[in-house]
């Protein structure tokens, strides 16, 4: 009887390749099957992460997990790249699913998992995440003593991120996207715009860290993330 | 005229040495100059963690951070620490400051920040979180989609506990401790007691995680955080 192999789910951190872990690099460098998810444009950030570490010679899975959002019309592909490694983990292979960031961090790996954990056996690597990257970059503290920490999509309606924005030390606000003028409208009125920054692609070589009162009226910013440090001054 | 040193602060991650980032590594290894916190018994978690990587004859600036908390009267070995480190950067010295976890996610680094970042260049290299690592060893995802995560201190009171639960997908509680049982019979009261595991040391030699409700009435946990998975099953 053949033993089943393992999936790694392995967070390679949020951009820079110097922040991966040395466990995820040992993991990596030993892979014979590398997995991680594409965009349309068949470009992986997780991969790109890896890539210093990913050895001549392995097979890579790359998996359109964009196409689980496009309606279950569309899912085949994905479908399909799910079941490939499903039966190369049944064949006795370990799998290296790489995710940017952490693997538990909003990443699209939580779906994978969701459907392979059920009959595989998994191990999660845990990363660093893009909210402490940000909070590094800024060089302002998250949270100490008694401080709230949040991360909040903002998707969120704005009586909820009202809500939420009370009293929370730090927040991050991901998926900001077309909701940016709503949301600066929001942080405005509550005084918390001057303390408030965009990062876009935190670590990596294209990364941009500004106020967001530097955003012109209109402009909304595609992918990014706004971080709200307010009082880390007091530290 | 000499250049001043640069201060890093280096996230060394949650406990498992090999969750040092690779960059964190290569600060520590070529380090002539390391700082770290320890408590009163002289021991500092962030310097086992990164015990791998000192050089030998590197030279060690133990702080004493635990006294900053004793009062007005008794800050002298911690100020002298402080003090110590600001005269080697000074003299054009690099000083390597080890953090648990991440630097500015509730470390004690946030306090040496404070002190040194207004006359001194700090770089700040994240780390893992015990937020992810808790998450990673419970192998329940944190969130995606449209979730809100918060980490939430186990000092604050039962309304602004109970209000912040509301909706939340995930919540790590820190500084349980002796607030433990109090926490407790809020989670069973809104019914998020069968979704809590306690996580000691998450990815350390030492590491427990249980459910909540196998803490015997009356325990009280010292050294631990509340991981709450609300949901996570439905992805």
């Amino acid at each position: 009887m053949i033993e089943k192999g393992v999936l790694y789910g392995v967070g390679v951190g949020p951009g820079d390749p110097e922040l991966l872990t040395l466990k995820g690099a040992r993991l990596i460098s030993k892979a014979k099957l590398v997995a991680y998810p594409i965009d349309k444009e068949g470009r992986g950030l997780a991969r790109k992460i890896a890539a210093p570490h990913i050895p001549q010679g392995a097979e890579e899975l790359p998996v359109p997990i964009f196409k689980r959002r496009t309606g279950s019309t569309d899912l085949t592909a994905y479908d399909a790249a799910i079941a490939g490694i499903s039966a190369r983990l049944d064949a006795g292979d370990d799998v290296v699913f790489l995710c940017a960031g952490d693997p538990f961090f909003y990443g699209s790996f939580i779906h994978v998992f969701a459907r392979l954990a059920g009959r595989h056996r998994v191990e999660v690597v845990p990363g660093v995440t893009s909210l402490t990257a940000a909070a590094a970059r800024l060089k302002r503290p998250l949270g100490a003593r008694d401080d709230v920490i949040k991360v909040l999509p903002g998707t969120l309606d704005e009586g909820r991120l009202r809500a939420e924005l009370a009293d929370a030390k730090s927040v991050m606000i991901i998926k900001v996207g077309r909701h940016f003028s709503r949301i600066r409208a929001l942080l405005r009125d509550i005084g918390l715009d001057g303390q408030a920054a965009v990062v876009e692609s935190a670590t990596l070589e294209n990364e941009r860290i500004y106020p967001v009162n530097d955003v012109p009226d209109g402009a909304k910013p595609y992918f990014s993330a706004i971080l709200i440090y307010s009082g880390a001054e007091s530290w």
